[in-house]
């Protein structure tokens, strides 16, 4: 399948970087401002600072009140929001183009000039918190969440995308106001659309908006920290009990990405994957069983997460040692080669007539790669990847000397530490 | 906005009908086989066999295993899926045109033949009863689920739609063969299908898997009790107090539905609506509130839920009580009611855009008023909403006689109950 795309990227005097895409059929447009600030960007006693700004900026400008903007965005559909990651804060929005203009006014706005008062930081804090209790409440998040905090101890990685309570309640508008000019920098921010758009007529909107920003250079990031095969007993009074596995994996840009997306695949990344069948299908073991590759700049994880009957999680790390070891010395079968190949270019067609997904795509790769990625590319890296490249690669990363393990359940047995412990 | 818009529906002799839409530029296709059959279906004894059969279904047929079914669902793109809903069952799939053939033939075959053994019955009852825990682990499902027992009590509308441990227990496969023949008639199925789809194929291609059924018509639901106002208090170790209220609301024919939309988005439906803003926005006591709309065929039911801190759960019901009594008493203003209007429209485009959005456009329309209805209606109904039609109907739904509440955290104050009195 062939789609049309026609993209062009264009960089203003101060650094800021601007990328569209045109997509034939669409009447609305998909557009994000990426920021590359996010919580690795955050210093020991920042930590939830690059969140809390994604917060603040929808309470008031010098322009509008928190009210204005609610409604406006609301107007237009409310298929606009934002989000904090580790490395990016993005604002984004869909829109039927005539609202385009709006749109652009509203977050650009929200980005460029937030006013917060002090009673808006005091109130946005507490949300914050109630946020945190959220994840804190939820089983699963908050074992992933402890789970991320020792398998990078004492660094920027590792901490919170949302902060500790006590680093949240701690900020004041001036220290947030310095983070936020040391990183909201022209040569930090990404401006990317797709869909029925323009490009000159984008170009210059984005321009008027963003041009008189005085240039920048953007702020690297603390050390990251190296991957650590941590384990992690807790004991809580759950229904299931929760597991999580970890294994270092790859950064976005590493070439063997494409094996990797694969390998994944194969072992936890869809219905017909190992552990799905193995865990789900033939033992009826868990509802929720899948694996995932987390992949950041310049390094990623491997991590999988399973949820099972408290009496019988003995059985479930078992069943996990026995499959992980099976992959990591057998590698993969050319059937399933060719399954994860064909399921990972499905995957890749369909998304690409999303006009939010095309608008992601393109800034991710910018962002990473700094150019356009051709679709057919990205096919053909799936298509060249061999038998070989995956099964090396399974051999390297599931390396059971490098496996992180969490627990968290009604009873926890100090036994199942040594579970993948060659 | 105008999306050109080309739809077709056929009824095959045995009672089935066939629903299609043809939308211009997609390469992409999305259908549904929908089964009015869901949980207000089962009888006493019986709850849970229809989520069960979304189960059971992808265990295997005749002519292909568990694992085939989910290898082939897999190449498709994974964006196949199934699920069960209190008045229906839905297996559907969006993949590529080309994908088309291949993917009706496997939801055809697991919708029409699943053969599953007593191992599969045994394996996916186990994964039922994980999936139960899971929902019982969660504060909100679990509070929100059993506030909904209590408020339709002794019906079937009022049972979980996953049923309970010792119903799903007790399923063997004759008896859940015997319900699944009774409700999988033609009479109660429909295949949609929005995309770049040609009605004269898929027409054909419908009838050649549905075709020779016998004909049947659709079995009733049994009676489905009484909107009560439930007071449920439960203490439990949480993070947050976990609240929800309820008012009896309207059903998915009722012609006030329009302007019900749009009192729910002034209550709580969006980022500007009144609870929004007053609780999260201006007091910053919850990271969620929300109001919602639950339209039934028959009935429905309006209601809010929030999660907020322990020791905050006073001033939260306090506030909640103000806004509902505002809103009863006074109504929503001219401006309100504007936007309101404008918000619905945009939400309105800008899913006419997703070939998924519009194959369940297509399905509900047919099934709850038996007719295609052009988005162009849909807008003119929000357009002719009237500020004393929306004023009529926050004094009627509002009404504190008729509140339910429902109260979930470390303390219940039991004086809570009365918060809504009267």
């Amino acid at each position: 399948m062939t789609l049309p795309y026609d993209n062009r990227l264009h960089t203003l005097d101060n650094g800021l970087r601007i990328a569209t895409e045109h997509l034939q059929g669409a009447r609305s447009v998909s557009f994000g401002i990426w920021i590359e600030a996010g919580s690795v960007h955050e210093a020991p006693g920042q930590e939830g600072m690059a969140h809390l700004w994604e917060h603040l900026a929808f309470k008031g400008t010098k322009r509008r009140s928190a009210l204005d903007i609610a409604k406006s965005l609301d107007l237009l559909g409310g298929y606009s929001n934002a989000y904090t990651s580790r490395e990016h804060t993005c604002f984004h929005a869909r829109v039927v183009d005539t609202h385009l203009d709006e749109a652009m006014d509203i977050l650009a706005d929200i980005v460029l000039s937030p006013r917060p008062s002090a009673d808006d930081l005091a109130r946005e804090t507490d949300v914050v918190l109630q946020e945190i209790a959220m994840v804190e409440e939820d089983p699963e998040d908050c074992l992933m969440e402890a789970f991320w905090r020792e398998i990078w101890p004492q660094s920027s990685l590792g901490h919170s995308i949302l902060g500790m309570p006590e680093t949240v309640r701690s900020f004041d508008l001036s220290g947030l106001e310095s983070w936020r000019t040391a990183h909201y920098r022209p040569g930090s921010i990404l401006v990317s659309a797709a869909g029925h758009v323009h490009h000159e007529a984008f170009q210059g909107m984005v321009e008027r908006h963003f041009g008189s920003l005085p240039e920048g250079s953007p702020l690297s990031a603390p050390p990251l920290g190296r991957y650590t095969p941590a384990v992690l007993m807790r004991e809580r009074d759950t229904e299931q009990t929760h597991v999580g596995i970890s294994f270092p994996g790859l950064g976005a840009t590493d070439e063997r990405r494409f094996a990797m997306g694969m390998l994944n695949a194969v072992l936890g990344g869809n219905m017909s994957s190992r552990l799905f069948q193995e865990i789900r299908e033939r033992r009826g073991l868990a509802y929720t069983v899948y694996s995932f590759a987390n992949a950041m700049s310049g390094q990623g994880v491997q991590q999988i997460y399973a949820a099972v009957d408290p009496e019988r999680t003995g059985e479930l790390l078992d069943c996990l040692r026995q499959e992980l070891a099976k992959l990591a010395s057998g590698g993969v079968t050319p059937e399933e080669l060719e399954h994860a190949r064909d399921h990972l270019l499905s995957v890749l067609y369909l998304t690409l007539e999303s006009s939010e997904d095309r608008m992601s795509r393109l800034a991710r790769n910018q962002l990473l790669l700094g150019r356009f990625v051709p679709p057919e590319e990205t096919a053909s890296r799936f298509e060249e990847v061999t038998l070989d490249e995956v099964r090396a690669l399974a051999a390297e990363i599931l390396d059971p000397a490098r496996a992180g393990l969490a627990v968290m359940g009604p009873t926890v047995d100090p036994g199942w530490a040594g579970t993948f412990r060659p």
